[in-house]
C-alpha cells in the first residue's frame, strides 16, 4: 500500500519550486527551478536507498536496485517542467506517484527506474518532448541542443548548466533496454470527471502535427506609409488565423485548433510589422483527418500571405498511437481490486509515453482533474484520486518487476 | 554658414551608440544607449561654451548663453531616443543640426538653447513624446513615472538612473517660456523627393489616436480543450484585427491605420491564449474622419470579442494642427536665399513640435530621406540636405535670437 499522506505532501512540496503565488506553477525546462526539482526528488529518492542518474539529453533516473541487475528495468514516471502558467499536477504527479510506487514496493527482481523526461512541455524550448524524443530516437541530440529560447539561449548551453549543477551524477546511455513503461498523469480534460470514473485506462493518444510559419513583409513607418503600398506582416498574419479559426470551427468537434505563440518584429506601437512568427498546434484522434486539415492550414496560410511571403515549417508530425493491451488490462484489473471505477480514455494530451510506446511495452494510467483544467493556477487532482491513480501504478509495477 | 562636415561626422558619430551592424540604430529612450548620447551631446556643447542641464522629465538641454539672460530662449531641437529598428537620421538629425546652428550663431541676444526630448519614439515606453508633452503640460509627470516598459522597469526608476548618471547636472523648471521653438526632422515620407524639393516648410501635423486594447479570455490545454467551449482571446484578436484591417483599406488613401504591437498571455505553443495586448495607431489630417474611424474601430472591437470580453482604452488623443505662419515664411525665405528647393508639406507623423506649438510660435524644418523610408536601418538622407537643412535652421535661429 502506497503512502497517501507522503505522496500528497511530496507534491504540495514539489509545487513551492516555482510557486507563482496564485496556486499556479513556473517552472519551466531547464531552469533554476528544474534544478531545485531535481535536488529535492534526488533527495527523497537517495534517502530511500535508491540512485540517481541522467543522460545526455537531461532525463532524470532515480532506480530502485533489484536482485537480478541484467534484466532490463521497469521504468515509470513523467516530467517535472510546466507552463509559464501551469499548475500542481500536470507532470509531477506522475514522477512523484511513480517515487512513491517504487518505494513501496516488495523487493523487486528488475530494477525500477522512475524517470522525470526533459521538457516535456516545450513553452521555453519548442518542441516539447526533447527527453524522450532524444531517449526514443525520434530526434537527434545534436538538432534538440540547438534549438533555443527567446533570450537566445540554447538548449545546449541551459543542458551543460543542468549537468554542471550535478557533476558527480553518472550518465545513463540515451535508449537503454527498457522492460516496460508507465505513466500516470491528470487527464488535462473532463471525461473522468464526466463519467464519475477515478482511473482511466489510456487506449492511445492523438496525433498532433505543429507548425512555425513566419510571414515575411516590410518594416515601415505608422504615420506616413499608405497602407496600399504596405507590406503589413500583422494584417496578413491576422487574415490567416482569422481564416483558419473559422475553418476549424467548421470541422469536427474533435478536432483541436490553436495559435498560442505569436512573436511580431519590431513590435512597436508605431512600425508597421516587419515580420510575424507565429506557432500552431493541430490535434485529432484519426490520422486521415488530422492530415487533410493539415494541408487545408496550409492553403489558407499560402492565400492569405500576399503581398507579404510565408514560410511554413512542421515541428512536429506525431500521428496517433495505441497502447499495450496487456498492460490496459493490467491496469483495469488493479483499479478493479481496489474498488476505483475505471474507464477506457483516449488521450487529447501528448504525453512522453508517445515515444517510449515505439521502444518497449507502454500504457498510460489517468486521474480526473477538476473541470479538466490544465496548463492553469486553477489544475487540482482530489487527494482520493492522486492516491489510487498511485496505488493502481504501484500494483501494476509489483507484478511487472517481481 | 554652418559647417556641413562638422554636423555629417558628429551624425555618424551619434549613430555608432547602438549600431544594430546593418546600418540600423537601437537607442531606446532611458536605456545606457542614450546616457551615452548625451555624454556626447555635453562634450560637444561644453567644449564649444555652452551649458547643459535637464528637467524633471529628462529633457537634455544645451545653451549658449545671449548677450540679455532675461529675455524667453529660443528653442531648437529634436529628441535622440530611436526606435528598436530605428536610423541614424530620425531625431539626431533635428539635436545636431540645432546644435551645429547654435555654434555658429553671430552672438546672439537672447539664450539659444539646444533640446533633446526625452522618448519622442515611445517603442519601450508608451505612449511617445512624453518629455515635451509634460513640458508643455498635456500629461502630468507622475502619469509618466509610472508607465513601465516590458521588462517591468517604471519610467520612474529609469528616470532616476539617468539624472543618477549626470549628478551635477542642474533642473530647469518644466515649461520655462520659450520664445520659439523650431525643430529639424527628416521627412518619413516620399513627398519630397518625389518633388525634388529639399526643404520642406511643415504646415502641420495629421491628427493622431493611439488604443490600448485587451481580449480576456481565458487559457486551456491546446489538446483537450474543445473549440466550442474555448474562450480564445488570439482567436478573437484575429477576427477583430482582420475586421479592422479590411475597414481601413476600404478608406480614404490618408487614412493610416497600424497595429504595431501585439502581446500573448501566456504565448506558450500548446496553451489556448489567456489575453491578447495590443495598440493601434491610427492618423488622419482630418479631425472629423479621424474620430469617425476611430469609433468605427472601437465598434468593431466590441463586436467581435464575444465570447472574450475587450477593454478598450485611448492612450493618445492628438488633433492635427498648423505651425506658426511667420515662422514658415522665415523658413521658406531661408531656403529660397540659399537656392534650396522648397515647398509646404503636411506632417504625416508626429512630433514634439505638436506640443510646444501650444506653448509658443512653433514650426518645422523637414528634409527629404531616402524613398520616404525611417523607422528602418535603411533610413538615409543625403550630406548636401543634411547641410542645407541646418543652414536654414541657422539663419532662421539667428534673426529669431538677434
Amino acid at each position: 500500500m502506497i503512502d497517501a499522506g507522503r505522496l500528497w505532501q511530496r507534491l504540495m512540496a514539489l509545487a513551492e519550486i516555482g510557486d507563482t503565488g496564485d496556486g499556479g506553477v513556473n517552472r519551466q525546462a531547464l531552469t533554476e527551478g528544474e534544478i531545485a526539482a531535481w535536488r529535492l526528488l534526488i533527495g527523497w529518492a537517495e534517502a530511500a536507498g535508491m540512485r540517481a542518474a541522467t543522460d545526455d539529453v537531461g532525463n532524470l533516473f532515480l532506480t530502485r536496485p533489484g536482485s537480478d541487475g541484467s534484466l532490463p528495468p521497469l521504468l515509470l514516471g513523467s516530467h517535472v517542467d510546466t507552463q509559464p502558467t501551469g499548475g500542481k499536477f500536470d507532470g509531477a504527479f506522475g514522477v512523484l506517484a511513480a517515487l512513491e510506487a517504487t518505494m513501496v514496493l516488495p523487493e523487486p527482481t528488475r530494477d525500477v527506474t522512475v524517470v522525470a523526461w526533459m521538457n516535456e512541455e516545450g513553452s521555453r524550448f519548442a518542441p516539447g518532448m526533447m527527453g524522450s524524443e532524444v531517449f526514443a530516437g525520434v530526434r537527434g541530440l545534436a538538432e534538440v541542443r540547438a534549438a533555443r529560447d527567446a533570450a537566445g539561449v540554447s538548449v545546449g548551453a541551459a543542458l551543460d548548466a543542468l549537468h554542471g549543477a550535478f557533476p558527480t551524477l553518472p550518465r545513463l546511455p540515451l535508449g537503454f533496454a527498457a522492460h516496460a513503461y508507465l505513466e500516470p498523469h491528470i487527464e488535462q480534460g473532463p471525461l473522468l470527471e464526466q463519467a464519475g470514473a477515478v482511473i482511466g485506462v489510456v487506449s492511445g493518444i492523438q496525433g498532433k502535427i505543429t507548425w512555425e510559419m513566419v510571414v515575411q513583409g516590410e518594416e515601415g513607418h505608422a504615420g506616413t506609409l499608405d497602407l496600399a503600398l504596405r507590406k503589413d506582416a500583422l494584417a496578413r498574419f491576422a487574415a490567416m488565423a482569422h481564416a483558419m479559426h473559422q475553418a476549424a470551427a467548421a470541422e469536427d468537434a474533435a478536432l483541436k485548433f490553436t495559435i498560442g505563440q505569436v512573436n511580431l518584429v519590431p513590435n512597436a506601437p508605431s512600425v508597421v510589422p516587419g515580420r510575424v512568427v507565429f506557432r500552431i498546434d493541430l490535434r485529432h484522434p484519426e490520422n486521415a483527418v488530422l492530415e487533410s486539415f493539415a494541408r487545408r492550414l496550409e492553403t489558407l496560410a499560402r492565400e492569405h500571405a500576399a503581398p507579404c511571403t510565408v514560410a511554413i515549417r512542421r515541428m512536429v508530425e506525431a500521428p496517433s498511437n495505441g497502447f499495450d493491451a496487456g498492460l490496459q488490462a493490467r491496469i483495469a484489473a488493479a483499479a478493479n481490486a481496489i474498488g476505483a471505477a475505471a474507464m477506457p480514455i483516449l488521450s487529447a494530451a501528448g504525453h512522453d509515453a508517445r515515444h517510449m510506446a515505439s521502444r518497449c511495452p507502454s500504457a498510460m494510467i489517468f486521474i480526473p482533474c477538476r473541470g479538466g483544467v490544465s496548463h492553469s493556477p486553477l489544475e487540482w487532482a482530489e487527494p482520493a484520486h492522486v492516491a489510487a491513480g498511485a496505488e493502481v501504478l504501484a500494483r501494476v509495477a509489483a507484478a511487472l518487476a517481481a
